[in-house]
């Protein structure tokens, strides 16, 4: 059975909307590494009545509550507090972890605010839990049934609290892991990958997922163990087969961008990459060169937004962007090629299309976009006529398409 | 007295930690400006029980509840039964609904899949909130004292339906309004926007909010009244003020991004632009292009990312970069000199720099960045040394500093 749990996120920040809540995701998949499930997210602001509320509500549901923030040392920082208060024991202040900031403060050669001191304070009968990346120590404590861990909520912090402490009390209580692997694909609607995937799913025992990571789609297989090794091993043959069944759509069965597939392709197939983007206006260049270590093969390219950079920049002909238009096999191929050939790449790829909102016609709407690969195999060209037709959804699948169909180029060379 | 509200958020997606719930954030900004503050957001997966549970909880608390998540067509889209359980009326099948979700589908030329209909089924005594950006309607039911409107998740389909129904449902009931006014700006820190504008905002009983919406910061002005109006008209002379006491830092005081400010003042200047982009790779042009009818000013540019392309595309001299490097303020000059005279724009913008993780120097430590600006004004440079060193950050922040240098140059020439 895996063990519920609930995170209770403290913040007005939060709930103003003024910061995003990226740690209760992230803990999330780290907990579920244990064989511990989150039933429940709360956020609540610094507001003492709503966090003793959440925190009285959370321990009566759940075995094991996760509370980051509201740790720190200002009047706002009410945490420990309430959690003394729903607990009903009083805060008392552990010499040991005093010792420990004021040695920290000491490092730094600067003289320790009073108001630091707070942070030492903990709820009676917690144990505390040493914070190697800030000032503020996490504690566990017992609230009727559950037990309640409080990590400050700054991301660093919390995280090597997570990793430090509550990771290992987990795993010396867990029975369950639960495990899971996620294929990325790109051009596969959500409901081909589930007729593909679910009865290889059910069939291994294997719980599928299918989410919209929009240009993308990923499907995510979950198998629940006694350890995380057995899990693993179970679901290794079952994301293989997986793969192999929805081959080409798949672009990885690890946690890796688009981008950096191509990139590791680009490199062993020993090619080099130039690009030329109309409607994408440089995204192309941006997602390329988002991955460390791109210089090894990409090496530049061309903006042709306006047609007469397109004939200029990269010599698409004049005559045959009067015949066929911007938007057209034709054009996307020669600017392939072009950019290929003027920055002596071993591959060109090209993107131009209609991004809207104006410029569509009945023969070219809003959302067509042609993409082409000029390699060592030959160009290729391929139309993409994308169903949402907002720009920016429009500019984002252009660039998911033509990396793919240079990463399902780059499968074809092998290495 | 602002109305309390708590949201919900629907989703195992969104409790595994799959996706990262955006919509809470953007509805507690949206919602404050018609006085309703968030208390709490609770996230719970796709379980009936839960869902049962905490919409029962919440509409005991709050007097307005916003569910999102769980109304698609698909088996684990559970909110619609669930909030007809907790409120105790049954499903009905709105026909209006019904004919709207067919139309829908008529016009995409495709059969309408069986479980579509689903999405026509809603409590009954629920006012249904029709969706223009999809299939699932929304809906207003009355729970307890509550009232409790649910929304389809996707961020699109909920912010059109929070924006058309929501928004004036709010506007009507209102009696008190809060009203924020945001200044957008760059190159200054938190901690000096603050000492420039908290005397102004202490004078005119205006709430000071800082911000880092990172590479940018912004400060809101926050101001509570009886009506909008009322509130727009006090606040509109502090706006003035804030901005003319942080220009030239200050971009705009209305919603606007910095590329639409460029865009327009470009117009204006009736200046055509041309970009050279080397440790960006195409995020300039990216940001640009992002602007609906950019092509009105935008001709095109090089992504310069080897050096051979430095020189081969916008003429970078060899022994230029031999001599200082390709991050140095010489060649961020040739690289938009270049740009621009080969596209034959009014103005080249060029980036250099190094991005990371690796390519720091002691010298040239990784967030060096030099920016150039060639146009009918002259050729300007500025160097940036980012103190964020993670290569995304450094390349965001390079973009913004690129615009807002040719904002600034923009402002010189009027128009």
């Amino acid at each position: 059975m895996a063990r519920d749990v609930e995170l209770l996120v403290t913040g007005d920040e939060i709930v103003r909307g003024s910061v995003t809540d990226t740690n209760s995701g992230w803990l999330a998949q780290r907990l579920a590494m244990r064989g511990a499930r989150v039933r429940r997210v709360t956020a609540v602001g610094d507001v003492a009545d709503d966090i003793r509320a959440a925190l009285r509500e959370a321990s009566q549901r759940a075995e094991l509550v996760v509370c980051s923030g509201g740790l720190g040392p200002t009047s706002d920082d009410l945490t420990a507090a309430c959690a003394a208060e729903v607990a009903g024991v009083e805060l008392v202040r552990d010499e040991g972890t005093l010792r420990r900031i004021e040695e920290r403060w000491a490092r730094r050669g600067k003289p320790m605010p009073p108001a630091v001191e707070r942070q030492a304070w903990v709820p009676r009968g917690a144990e505390v839990l040493a914070n190697d990346e800030g000032t503020a120590p996490g504690f566990r404590l017992s609230i009727g049934r559950a037990d309640c861990f409080f990590f400050a909520g700054v991301p660093r912090e919390l995280e090597h609290l997570v990793d430090a402490h509550l990771m290992p009390w987990l795993a010396a209580r867990s029975t369950r892991a639960i495990v899971t692997r996620t294929l990325r694909c790109v051009g596969i609607p959500e409901s081909e990958l589930d007729a593909a995937l679910l009865k290889l799913a059910e069939q291994a025992s294997v719980t599928l997922g299918l989410r919209a990571a929009y240009p993308e789609t990923w499907a995510s297989l979950t198998y629940e163990s006694s350890d995380v090794a057995t899990a693993r091993t179970h679901l290794a043959p079952v994301v293989e087969s997986a793969a192999r069944l929805i081959a080409p759509r798949c672009y990885t069965t690890e946690d890796e961008s688009l981008a950096q597939v191509v990139g590791r392709l680009c490199e062993r197939a020993r090619w080099t990459l130039a690009v030329a983007e109309s409607c994408t206006g440089g995204l192309l260049g941006g997602a390329i060169t988002a991955v460390s270590g791109s210089s090894k093969y990409f090496l530049g390219g061309a903006l042709t937004y306006a047609n007469e950079e397109k004939t200029r920049a990269v010599g698409v002909p004049v005559d045959l962007l009067a015949r066929h238009g911007a938007v057209s096999e034709p054009v996307a191929r020669a600017m392939a090629e072009g950019v290929r050939d003027r920055v002596g790449a071993s591959a060109g790829l090209s993107i131009t299309g209609v991004a809207g909102p104006g410029g569509g016609t009945v023969e070219k709407p809003v959302g067509t976009v042609w993409i082409a690969l000029a390699s060592p195999r030959g160009t290729v060209a391929e139309l993409q006529r994308f169903t949402r037709t907002d720009r920016e959804s429009i500019r984002e699948a252009s660039v998911s398409a033509a990396l793919d169909l240079l990463r399902r180029t780059l499968l074809e060379v092998g290495g």
